[in-house]
């Protein structure tokens, strides 16, 4: 497996394109996207679990009810939430884009982000359908572009992909993401557009993305907020050629692990792109008794606001880490717990067993000050481990989000 | 009922002082408190759900085994908390202090608050005990006095007594709290001290405390962090003269009454004097399905760091409310749901049966404007209802938490 250009283009017969129709009026960024495959997908996506769901989660929903889709379009600037006719502009956003396609708007998955609670006009995404469809790209341009239109608060785009063998074939996966703020997801996710070549059976497609995003997109934290848009979706069109997968096995594992690090480097992108953030965070939980204690353990000190802090300020305040641990809601026998901070500057133990353990400030600080920061968090429980990736809390995150709307 | 000075003073037969005895290195605050009863009194207290506790708590709920207690020892500037020997510190405390009042260490109950993780030297403790013990009074000056005591971040003093009716006897209940970080009390609370001169049986005191408990400090939160120190107990000492209250009934509401008007005074404070706070909120949930429900959302709207962040800004961003509210993990029929924000200068009703509802953005912006919010969210799901207190997200925030320990 390797990293190749082309993002959510990279896999065969995958077009994408992002313009600007004018959805944010003091704003020269690009607000909307669409991703086109040259025939029919299978698809799978996640949803929020938010009980307030943006009106194109419903219509997605519909849509891919029977598995197949060929298109996303995606607008940045509204969420189409929480505004009355929302199901309707969703639908028209479809037939709209279908038109411009050529194709079904059944066979359209549609996703909005932004502002709740404003009503979206889709006059501008319907006027700007015909431009978006001329400039469909199969190229890294063409992803970075389709990337762009579904920012919001995003300070960095967000495209990668990877190409895999399943038997004698080369296949491809690539996604693009978009993801700063409101970001806790339960069992789904931020938007996320995945696409790959691999020809594999719509079962097990939906199966790969649901264990997949347990682990990776659902262990990631900017805000502890659940959005109201959350999305992550996959399109696969079997356009590589490979023998379909139709059973777990050698081929499913690779094209398992090909989707992981594809939706890993997506997540660790949103962590480190979080809201204001300066430090992306990885908390690492080792040696828990389940795999459930682990992964909320590692989620409870991820979302704490005091270890958020500390780390911005490069402060070894392992205590928080502790206190995080320790209503994580789980059993954990953290008298016997060790913590360590690491970075590519080095690794310090603070705390073994419960304890202080004596460690040089000046290391310390060194180490916090990277970008990148693990929090090593070691129990003497059991076998379980698990990951999750968040940010620093700073001002800029305060500054952004005390006056968002206007 | 009547407001009255003294706090944790203004009960008949109880001391309180507060001075410094140098546990922090560069502050001349007052870092120790004492509180006294002049007879042995009954006691109650609910401490942290956090599996990490300071090992002061396990030292009280010792002390507390037999329901009585005659006085409080607190330290402030270290927690006692993840550093070995912290049980023995804590008894150490204990005996110290009994030997200065002439009382048995089992009478005493301990609290630490500050740091976590770094050894507690007992030495200043011991040494200042003395004059603590001799600078002991019973006016609101020694209340005051003892609140700075227990204080870490705290900007302001938190301590407040009312009085009240028993038959014709005049009862008196007053305490003081310390908090402002590390505030999300589950099953218990940050520091707070009651006591009173009501003579009240001890399991209804028990049941007093626990149920009050569940509608004030349960429903405050500055951060999301659940404290390892949390501790709320109560002494009532009986030397009001009142006929004893021995079962549930109107003396038994008189003294409920009086207790949460203390405990919600404390409340208050403690969310408006959260770290870095400008304002002071209060979501209202009304029309419920059931009190979990109403509680659920109550909290879930005041902990979101973008409601919150938000609110710094004077944002009336009410999306950011029903997403909160669209998390907390309860059915809410929330496309029936009307928002309004509230303040000394207005009402604006901003969301109406889950849809934006027009208003004045300057109307609004003035009411967010004022230091008291009130967020009202109301259903239509049935008779509950239920407030959380918490404050906004600032850049201060930010400061104090990124380096707390230096």
């Amino acid at each position: 497996m390797k990293t190749i250009p082309g993002g959510v283009c990279a896999a065969k017969g995958f077009q994408a394109a992002g313009v600007r129709c004018g959805i944010r009026k003091n704003s020269t960024k690009e607000d909307l996207s669409l991703i086109l495959s040259a025939c029919e997908a299978d698809a799978a996506a996640v949803y929020t679990t938010n009980l307030v769901k943006g009106a194109p989660l419903y219509v997605t929903k519909e849509h891919l009810k029977n598995g197949k889709a060929r298109a996303v379009i995606c607008n940045s600037g509204n969420a189409n939430t929480c505004c009355g006719n929302g199901v309707a502009v969703a639908e028209e956003m479809c037939e709209a884009a279908a038109r411009v396609c050529g194709i079904d708007p059944a066979d359209v998955i549609v996703a909005s982000t932004g502002v709740i609670g404003q009503p979206l006009d889709p006059t501008p995404i319907r006027a700007a359908l015909p431009a978006l469809y001329a400039s469909l790209g199969a190229d890294e341009t063409a992803s970075l572009n389709a990337a762009h239109g579904i920012m919001t608060t995003d300070t960095r785009v967000k495209s990668v992909a990877v190409e895999f063998s399943v038997g004698s074939r080369v296949c491809r996966i690539g996604g693009i993401a978009k993801g700063s703020g409101m970001i806790h997801p339960n069992m789904a996710t931020m938007l996320v557009f995945l696409t790959t070549d691999c020809a594999i059976d719509a079962g097990l497609l939906e199966k790969a993305l649901k264990t997949d995003v347990r682990n990776t997109f659902n262990m990631t934290s900017v805000d502890g907020d659940t959005s109201t848009n959350d999305m992550c979706c996959i399109l696969a069109n079997g356009l590589a050629g490979n023998e379909k997968i139709t059973r777990e096995g050698a081929d499913f594992e690779a094209f398992m692990k090909a989707l992981n690090t594809v939706t890993m480097h997506l997540c660790r992108c949103i962590a480190g792109d979080g809201e204001g953030a300066t430090k992306l965070l990885e908390c690492r939980v080792t040696g828990a008794a389940t795999l459930e204690a682990a992964r909320k353990i590692a989620k409870s000190v991820i979302c704490s606001s005091l270890v958020k802090a500390a780390m911005f300020g490069a402060d070894a305040n392992w205590g928080r880490v502790m206190c995080a641990a320790g209503y994580a809601g789980v059993p954990a026998g953290l008298d016997k717990a060790d913590v360590a901070f690491s970075s590519p500057a080095g690794t310090v133990l603070v705390c073994q067993n419960g304890f202080h353990h004596a460690f040089s400030e000046e290391e310390a600080k060194a180490i916090l000050s990277e970008k990148e920061i693990d929090i090593l968090l070691t129990l003497r429980d059991g076998a379980f481990s698990a990951s999750a990736w968040g940010c620093d809390l700073t001002y800029d995150y305060v500054k952004i989000n005390g006056d968002y709307r206007t």
